[in-house]
Order: C-alpha cells, then sequence, then structure tokens
C-alpha cells in the first residue's frame, strides 16, 4: 500500500477522512497541539489512531500571539452564535492550517510520503479561509515549489461536502463517532452551545440519530 | 513608522536584512530554535535584535523527523564540499522556509502587519528550494488566500544578490558582521570548511577583507 499523511484534529471531519484513506494508504497521522483550550481532541486523535494502528507524531505549536478564543483562556468561546452570518468568528486561529501543511510537507518529504490528508471542508466551517479548495490547490503549488520533491499532493476528500453528508459517509465506513470530539469548549461534556457543537447535533439531528458522544 | 516582521537567523543575510528594513520599519523579529546545531546563530539574533531595540519571539519548532545534518547530529556536515555543484546538500531541512513563513504569516495577521521581511537568496544557497524567488511568490499568494487579510507581503530585497554584494550592502549599513554567525557546526569557532563558512569567507575575502568574526 502506498503512504500517506493524514493530519488528524480527532474531530468528525478528519476521523471520517482518515477511514476514508486507510482502505488505499498506510497512513502516518500529525497530531497538534497548539494549545487548544479542547485539549480533549487531542487524546480523541491518540485513541482513533491507536484504534486502527496509525503511528502518529504530536507536534506542539506555539501559538502565544494569537487572539482567538481557541488559544486564549481569556477570550470566550462565542455562543448560540448565529450560524448563518458569513463573519469569521473568534475561533479563527490565523494560519492554523498553513502552519499544519507546513509540518505536513516537511514531514512527507522527509520520509518520501507523496500523500498528504486533510478533512477540510468550507461548507460547515464559519468561512474559516485555510480551509477552502482555492487555498489548498495554491498552498499545494506553492509547497511543491519550495521543495526537492515536486510531487506532493494534499487530497481532500470533503472539501465539498457537509457535515451531515460526512457523518453519512462515516456512518457507512463505522466511523466510532463516539471517540471523536468537537467542542471548542475544555470542559468534560459538550457544551453544545459553541459553533462547533450546533454544526455537529444539527447534522446528527437531519440525520434522525442522536450523536453517540451524548449517550 | 509601517510595522513589519523580520525571519532573524542571526547570519549574514537576514541581519542586513534587518539593517535595510529598519530604515523604514518598525520591526518584529521572529527567530527559530528548530533544533539546529548551530544553535549559536540564536545568541547572535537575540543580540542583533537587542542592538536594534527589536522586539522578538523566539519560536520552538520540532523537526525531530528531519533527516537533515543540520538538525540530527549522527550526520556530518559536508565539509570541503564543491560549491559549483548543482546538487542540494544534506543539510537541507524540508518545508524550513515553507514552516518559517508560516508562523510569520500567523504573526502578522494577528498584529496587524501586513509586510514580512526575509533575507532569503539563491544565488549562495547550494540551491536551497525555498529560498527562491518563484517559491517565495506563490507561496505568499497561497498565504493571503488562507488568511482573512490577503495583503500581507513577503518582501526579500536580497533575493537577486550574492554574499560578496550583501556583505557590500551591509558595510554601508553599518552592520556588526562580528555578532553574526554563519558556521553550520555547533562548535565555539567557525569550522571554515563548511559551505556556509566557506561563501562566507569567500565574499569577504573577494572584498579584500577580513571577517571580522575571526578577528
Amino acid at each position: 500500500m502506498k503512504k500517506a499523511i493524514i493530519l488528524l484534529s480527532g474531530g468528525i471531519d478528519s476521523t471520517t477522512t482518515l477511514y476514508i484513506a486507510k482502505r488505499r494508504y498506510n497512513l502516518l497521522a500529525l497530531i497538534f497541539n497548539y494549545g487548544q483550550r479542547h485539549k480533549k481532541e487531542i487524546e480523541c486523535a491518540k485513541k482513533i489512531a491507536s484504534l486502527n494502528d496509525v503511528k502518529f507524531y504530536i507536534v506542539k505549536i506555539d501559538l502565544s500571539w494569537v487572539n482567538s478564543s481557541l488559544v486564549n483562556k481569556k477570550i470566550n468561546v462565542p455562543l448560540d452564535r448565529n450560524l448563518d452570518t458569513p463573519d469569521i468568528p473568534n475561533t479563527y486561529v490565523p494560519a492554523r492550517n498553513i502552519i499544519f501543511l507546513s509540518y505536513a510537507f516537511s514531514l512527507a518529504e522527509s520520509l518520501s510520503i507523496k500523500n498528504i490528508f486533510i478533512g477540510a471542508h468550507t461548507q460547515d466551517y464559519s468561512g474559516y479561509p485555510d480551509c477552502r479548495i482555492e487555498f489548498l490547490k495554491k498552498f499545494n503549488e506553492a509547497a511543491n515549489l519550495g521543495l526537492k520533491s515536486n510531487d506532493i499532493k494534499i487530497i481532500a476528500p470533503l472539501i465539498d461536502k457537509n457535515k451531515k453528508e460526512i457523518i453519512k459517509i462515516g456512518l457507512k465506513l463505522n466511523v466510532p463517532f463516539r471517540y471523536t470530539w468537537s467542542c471548542y469548549n475544555g470542559f468534560k461534556k459538550p457544551c453544545l452551545r459553541c459553533d462547533s457543537c450546533r454544526f455537529r447535533i444539527n447534522a446528527f439531528e437531519s440525520l434522525g440519530l442522536k450523536d453517540p458522544l451524548l449517550e
């Protein structure tokens, strides 16, 4: 089997991406500890990787300058926000995927791996600009210009899917959603009020299902 | 004065870039500790920043997977290499500037800074692909697609200069070259045999000067 790197956050999207990719690729996961307040997702990512015998690196990233509610606990994560607004919320972390992908390209070239999977998709993600296909394409071109190799490929199999469609795909692939984590807050249980919780609950509900994490 | 970020390694190129940039910009330096064997350059970068009242962040970067003689002490830095060969030597660190610039864009957007200075140039640098203008341009486009802001600019004032020309510019600007560091080896004194030492010595000699670091 060919080898691939997967950016694994422990959420629904990257976990489903792992289950798509593992059918055809021997995977190596990159898990990032960037000071996120929902550290629990790191434990989920490790669990998902281990369940699938996927080796992983945990990369520590210092983003102490970032004024995002995801990394700065003095700023509150917005609750009950209007999800239809085009505004980018304060959970946005500038250049997060830019940094994550940079590490992935470094690892890929170092180990002669030609494929990098990412669970990015735009529809549900509050319009984070570094989840857009235009960005991923251009970044892929740029990275290959900056490396010895020129044939490393970013693969985003969920890019045009919404959360409901992603969960449907995941259910077919037996993704253990009970081990995934979405809530932005760092509590023991999901807050059910942040954007990430609500996208998740809404998607499960629209499928007539209860989120297994809540059972 | 406008603000700008500068990637500062403590070598001749980034230090000269700082002296060019400081005439027109209020600078903030990013210094990277990526496990390089020549840690001494970090002290030099701090010294240069302090001499110029430039605030700095030191960012720690884990590149434990990289098989480069710059970060893996089991691999020897090549000595007395033919500098005219087009081969990229084992001092190459995959995606180094890609990662450095990613952090710079994160910092820039976080602090509403629109300019990022980098001392990259191709002529003397053993053909590292992430020092090429083609890469810098494309990466700049990609990063702006992945950010909220779309107007952050990479500025590489030395991109088409060679080491001799850079030193000439630096001398005019009173760059204190005695506080800069180039040697790839982690010794107390420059080894004088690695690529970086030799590019440096050759450049000073071609100007009829002695490297002040060796006095």
